[in-house]
């Protein structure tokens, strides 16, 4: 088991990761930039070093700062958490080469999955549903009729070098298909001056749904389920559930085989996320696969009582997985807690926390680096707390959010926490009704 | 259902009573004496009346003044929480003359269980195990040797006007019984001046393990395992955990059939715990039933999901219980955290808190109604936390607290965090092997 692991990361996740090690008995070293001293994260570590100043791009980002401060303190490993470092595949080469284990995927696997149109390429060779489609430009009117059909309606008529709507037509029907292609060409050449068009499957009502999956070093994967994820602003996820109010048993088996079978054809090591569009028939669609841990792993821990940091760590010292696909019994719900103005288009709101009271009691869990007097960078991003509620059923959970909500203090900044108060009292979101649209007709009351 | 309920109790039970209703739909009123103005349960209430001054006997133990504040603000049910009038049988019949429905146990049931030997008779009755011995006091040798050798040696001969060990006597084999009585009496005489002795079997080892247990109205009744809260500093619990580190399949079967039958003997409605001595033998013997909620019931909830006030507001409304007894496959530890000194005799240190950061993460719940600025009043019960853990073992749970006690700052007071955290780490506790008498060989390190 490893002695010491850096974790090249900062606010929560960081603190996440410091202390699953605590309690598995190996020291941490934290790593941070002049503007995150007074993190929780850097108190909390057995080590804390320096890495730059506040951009990125001199700290965080810089892989040769964190390869020295791992060599400095003799870490053994890297935890990258997500974001920064955790999908690029230099950097876990880089680790590979100074003999210090990236605690997340080989430079391959990343290399393989994080570009769109290999990772597409990959899942079909594995069997793995994907969004059909044209294979690059459609060059005549017949040959997009005859693959309309094979695919069947409705379908997404796009302009290669769209952007803004600007020479897309979605089609439902055959008897439309010949007017959209005429017309969106023509849309499309006087907009870009290029009339390329392609085309996909229209997704009905889509909703974002992941599997959560866990490889080990000898080939083998498993599945923990679903989160849903489509309550989204602008591709951001604001709050996570699991189970999918909209899933079944069925659906969950399927997916659940598609996500193991894409981890173990790229024999994936570690704890990844499936990430699949699915549409209001229950068909289903890879859209991509996150090689890391993710921000809202906590309600899958939550509903099967297992630690996905700890399974990661075990997984990268060569301890193979049980191989047990999990069900949940109970429900999960997190909200992102962000310090933004959801009043005022979700502008951030950095500044002094001058209160900061959290809530408590039965089947809440709070994950955050912050406290009362804690000073907010504007450097980065705006999360600052992650409040995970868990119940027996999607009702209790969702009662038991409100409360939460209610019982959760912090002034001195703006935060989320009125937004997703009203959202627990949504309508559609009560009902389970929900897409990855729903966003765009949500507002705030005063 | 309930409309509204008044919580006739403060801190964090009031607090834990307040969380359950709000998930439930259900208003509440919070009373308080003028000491606790500004306690969290106050706050979070949806109303909130003051009862009287500090001394509990003018405030909250003023059943009269609760009744009241019952009746002006509409409460349809009275929620006692432990200690106060949890158990006072005057004030269960007082709540049923004022047609306010009392979330315990009934009067007579209260009676029946309140006093030891009453208690004793019943559950003899019922055909639960009690510690054996004399039916008062012994007249003669003759007849103490006869009812040694009927319970199986050892014994324990005590004064019946004994105290501070005077005239107690642990005899381990029938040779030495003659010497023993002879000496106990006469040590007896000399120092009460009455010699009438009593004897009881002597528990080796003992540990109190407990039984939780639901009943309803319906006759019915089920057990929720165990909790084994045999660290105790002068009868007061001070950890708690389940499963009991000494428990076996077997054991847990037979003591929850015990407590069920005790609990349907009396027809017990509502949430109950049937205590009882284990000795090293795994034999074990009823001690007293507490007809209410206790302090230690969250380790319970969390090792089978389960929310225990929402079971006892349920079956105070009339709903029928599902029945089924749950065994954990969790490990689940609680440490009390009392503003208290424990390098100094755990001598209570009420005060200000100055600074309160709450540790977090999977498997962390914090049940408290404190907070930075929060003003300990000493007047009441040092208790100002339940920091309870939960994980898939005993050893990731004592890790696991091990990691929450050093994240958890509360500055301005002493607290009993420094106690918890040297216990997690004392070998004996560590094996799992400990009794009733672990405290009085416990020395706190600087």
């Amino acid at each position: 088991m490893f002695k010491k692991i850096l974790i090249a990361n900062r606010g929560e996740i960081a603190l996440r990761v410091i202390r699953t090690c605590r309690e598995m008995g190996i020291k941490t070293v934290a790593v941070y930039s002049t503007a995150d001293a007074e993190s929780l994260h850097v108190k909390f570590a057995d080590e804390a070093v320096c890495i730059g100043p506040a951009p990125s791009s001199e700290s965080y980002l810089k892989m040769s700062n964190i390869i020295a401060a791992a060599e400095i303190t003799n870490a053994d490993a890297i935890h990258p958490g997500y974001g920064f470092l955790s999908e690029n595949a230099k950097f876990s080469k880089l680790c590979e080469e100074h003999e210090i284990k990236f605690i997340g995927a080989t430079a391959e696997m990343i290399d393989k999955m994080g570009d769109k149109a290999s990772a597409k390429a990959t899942m079909i060779a594995a069997g793995v549903p994907c969004i059909p489609g044209s294979d690059g430009i459609l060059d005549t009117y017949e040959e997009t009729e005859k693959l309309a059909k094979e695919m069947g309606f409705p379908v997404m008529l796009k302009a290669t070098a769209g952007g803004g709507g600007k020479g897309m037509r979605a089609v439902w029907k055959v008897e439309d298909l010949r007017d959209a292609w005429d017309s969106a060409r023509m849309e499309a050449k006087a907009a870009f001056g290029n009339d390329g068009m392609y085309m996909e499957k229209l997704i009905e009502e889509p909703r974002h749904i992941e599997i959560q999956i866990v490889g080990d070093s000898f080939g083998k994967a498993c599945h923990l389920s679903e989160r849903d994820c489509s309550v989204q602003r602008r591709h951001q996820k604001l709050t996570e559930e699991t189970p999918s109010p909209f899933m079944t048993d069925e659906l969950r088996d399927a997916m659940g085989i598609a996500a193991v079978k894409a981890a173990e054809y790229i024999k994936y090591e570690g704890a990844g996320t499936v990430e699949f569009l699915v549409d209001k028939h229950r068909n289903f669609y890879f859209m991509e696969m996150n090689t890391r841990i993710q921000v809202e792993h906590p309600i899958t821990e939550e509903v099967i009582n297992y630690d996905l940091i700890r399974e990661q760590i075990l997984v990268a010292a060569g301890v193979p997985i049980s191989g047990k696909n999990y069900t949940p019994n109970l429900h999960s719900i997190e909200c992102r807690i962000n310090a933004e103005d959801p009043h005022n288009g979700f502008r951030p709101s950095p500044g002094k926390i001058t209160t900061f009271h959290a809530p408590g009691g039965h089947g809440i869990r709070l994950d955050t680096h912050v406290y009362s007097g804690y000073m907010i960078p504007p450097n980065y991003d705006s999360m600052i707390a992650k409040l995970i509620v868990t119940a027996q059923t999607r009702e209790e959970a969702i009662n038991k959010m409100r409360r939460a909500l209610d019982e959760f203090v912090i002034e001195g900044v703006k935060t989320t926490i009125p937004f997703h108060r009203q959202l627990m009292d949504h309508p559609d979101y009560v009902a389970g009704n929900y897409t990855t649209k729903f966003m765009e007709d949500f507002e705030m009351e005063a």
